[in-house]
């Protein structure tokens, strides 16, 4: 099903519409695991992630007739965008049915593409739902965002591009969401070179594949629960799973916090801005049992949202310790605060916000609690703050108040 | 002095050293000004930043007993990496002088790079000093940032790579901080084509060259308060002031607002991280009064620490109104902050932080005042639950507390 020669016709296809996501070498991640790594960055494709490629092949295998009625898709995220540009792109009509509560910067993205939108239902299975009820009603042939192995094929010029520019290629790291963009990658990559290792990345909190290899079948996880939203997949898709199953070579998983970390990674050392989903491959590369190999990770989207943005930055501050807070009791009498923050003062703290209640007890012992939010240079000045403040006689714990139970 | 036949043997020494920093088109500052707008990602470059182009160029001019006496230089930002970077590439000895305030992770990655790094002084003046006082001890050479027509023959070559990309380019945008960029940028423009207008721009708050051609010499400015930190420079180069006089079509200004909805822009459209000097152009883009033009504006670094970044990015959805404040006096009574912020939920406003302080009079009436932060969508997400807030009797006011004299 999946040969060479429909991987290189939609390869042709594809790159009518795409820009070249050419590989990008990674001195940090190569350093940091002694392999030659390399980012394959399609957050830079048009419309910020790989979506288009699936859409434009699938359009390009329809019938003059099935065109002609216009396609329908569901989606709040990339697969919106990627249809609409690819229906464009085509001349096409496109219809995308997307949850009610999608935020209007989608919305007018999609309708910018050219793609007309339908508000329909409070979440996305609803959306789908009406999508494929109009498809039904209209003749509209329905784009499924992974479960279909055209849209699949379309995906898998991923590979054959990293073939074209990295020939001896070992090892391809993936995200998986609904199996799509793996499906693709794996599958060619076995008919380029069977000894091509292909490993798929999924959030620890949305390891549908995992589940479904476990079970011997694509089996509902009954919670899904991680920040790389655009992989949250409750169920790997049953039509891409038996490829997903004989052409990957290992599924591994990773944490929310090792995405927050490669975010900050990838803004420090490649300046630019990757989603939590397309940065499941560059934290796996982190952890990888293997020396001295090419290596590629698919940076599958960068559509993060400012908002997102400023949280996961916030959060990657703390975990570098480069913001922490720090709680005491203090005994309620002028010039302790004064004291206090004179000391935080020395040692070059940075203070962001205080917090600080009195009249905890009827004495004046241990009568105000004072939380403060620090900025530092990491953990060793971090360190450094939290051990002067105890040399000064505070009883200072690390964290928040209402976390460590003051 | 600035001949084609220099630049030109620049452009060969320099690309034995750089990434090609391919032009981006941006469809988004396209549609913005009418124009058709182009970035030249020099963000993307070794180092994140031009600067090595200027310090690789300048070693090239060296004689063999200069080179092996070694380089130094006085930085706490680029050019300290560009310089390093540089001085390694040719196997040249380089001693960089940082102020001792520079923090940790510019000193280590300034030492990764192969220079030995020497702390000295608070600010930079000190370790400027210092380092032209070594550069006589030693016979080392000293490597101006900006004040060099060989340093800025080297930056010069960002300019003729546009050329080779795009010959019938109009405009230029390029950020002004010393002027070693502009210098070699503007005399590249006019020794290819006299008819490439090159617009120098610099923060509202650092205008150095901008008092310098008012004054008719360069001319410290009495304050410099800008976010663009990497041009923040009191005085234009002397030595490169005649270049940018001459070949410059003219100065315009940025303020840092224009600058933090410009990283928000390019974040967003290009999936890039630039730092806020290098904004400077794409924030002047939006200002241009011409239309139908191919306009290139030269992003010319992006190295901001990820601290800088969160604060930026909490601005910016600020300024969008993705984040605003409510604050409001309330009655002394059970039930009040309840009804409050059931309004706010009513209208999908997320709630962040509240501050609620009561006994502010003795008696019931405006005794507590309430501060809430807020998340919405924008504008009119905001206008809605403010009005929603005053329909429900509530007199709240925009803004944080202490803004708006409560």
């Amino acid at each position: 099903m999946f040969t060479l020669e429909k991987f290189q016709e939609a390869s042709k296809i594809v790159k009518q519409v795409t820009n070249p996501t050419k590989l990008m070498y990674s001195q940090y991640l190569s350093d940091q695991t002694g392999n030659e790594v390399y980012l394959k960055p399609e957050n830079l494709q048009k419309t910020g992630a790989y979506k288009l490629r699936g859409a434009y092949y699938k359009i390009s295998t329809l019938s003059d007739e099935e065109r002609s009625k216009g396609l329908i898709a569901a989606s709040a995220g990339n697969h919106a965008q990627g249809v609409a540009y690819a229906a464009k792109q085509y001349g096409v009509k496109a219809t995308i049915v997307m949850p009610t509560t999608t935020p209007l910067i989608k919305v007018n993205r999609t309708k910018a593409l050219g793609a007309e939108v339908v508000l329909y239902g409070e979440i996305y299975d609803e959306a789908c739902a009406h999508a494929y009820k109009l498809a039904e009603e209209h003749g509209y042939t329905f784009i499924h965002p992974f479960d279909d192995t055209d849209v699949a094929t379309g995906q898998g010029t991923v590979m054959m591009e990293i073939f074209e520019e990295l020939e001896d290629v070992d090892m391809v790291l993936v995200p998986i969401g609904g199996g799509g963009l793996a499906t693709g990658i794996s599958s060619a990559a076995k008919v380029l070179n069977p000894n091509i290792k292909v490993i798929g990345v999924e959030p620890a909190g949305a390891a549908s594949l995992k589940a479904a290899l476990e079970a011997g079948k694509p089996t509902p996880l009954n919670k899904v629960r991680t920040i790389a939203d655009g992989t949250a997949v409750r169920t790997i898709g049953s039509v891409v799973y038996p490829y997903l199953k004989e052409n990957l070579d290992s599924v591994v998983t990773v944490t929310d916090e090792e995405l927050v970390a490669s975010f900050l990674d990838v803004v420090e050392n490649h300046k630019m801005v990757a989603e939590n989903s397309g940065l499941l491959s560059v934290a796996a590369a982190k952890n990888l049992d293997v020396k001295g190999k090419k290596v590629v990770c698919v940076v599958s989207g960068g559509n993060m949202d400012v908002d997102t943005m400023s949280t996961e930055l916030q959060n990657g501050l703390r975990m570098r310790d480069r913001i922490f807070d720090v709680t005491a009791l203090l005994s309620d009498n002028p010039g302790v605060l004064a004291k206090l923050v004179t000391v935080i003062a020395k040692h070059n703290g940075n203070v962001m916000d205080v917090e600080h209640i009195h009249n905890l007890s009827t004495g004046k012992e241990d009568s105000v609690r004072v939380n403060i939010s620090l900025k530092a240079f990491g953990t060793d000045h971090k360190n450094e703050i939290i051990e002067a403040l105890r040399e000064e006689g505070f009883n200072v714990k690390e964290g928040r108040a209402g976390n460590v139970g003051n």
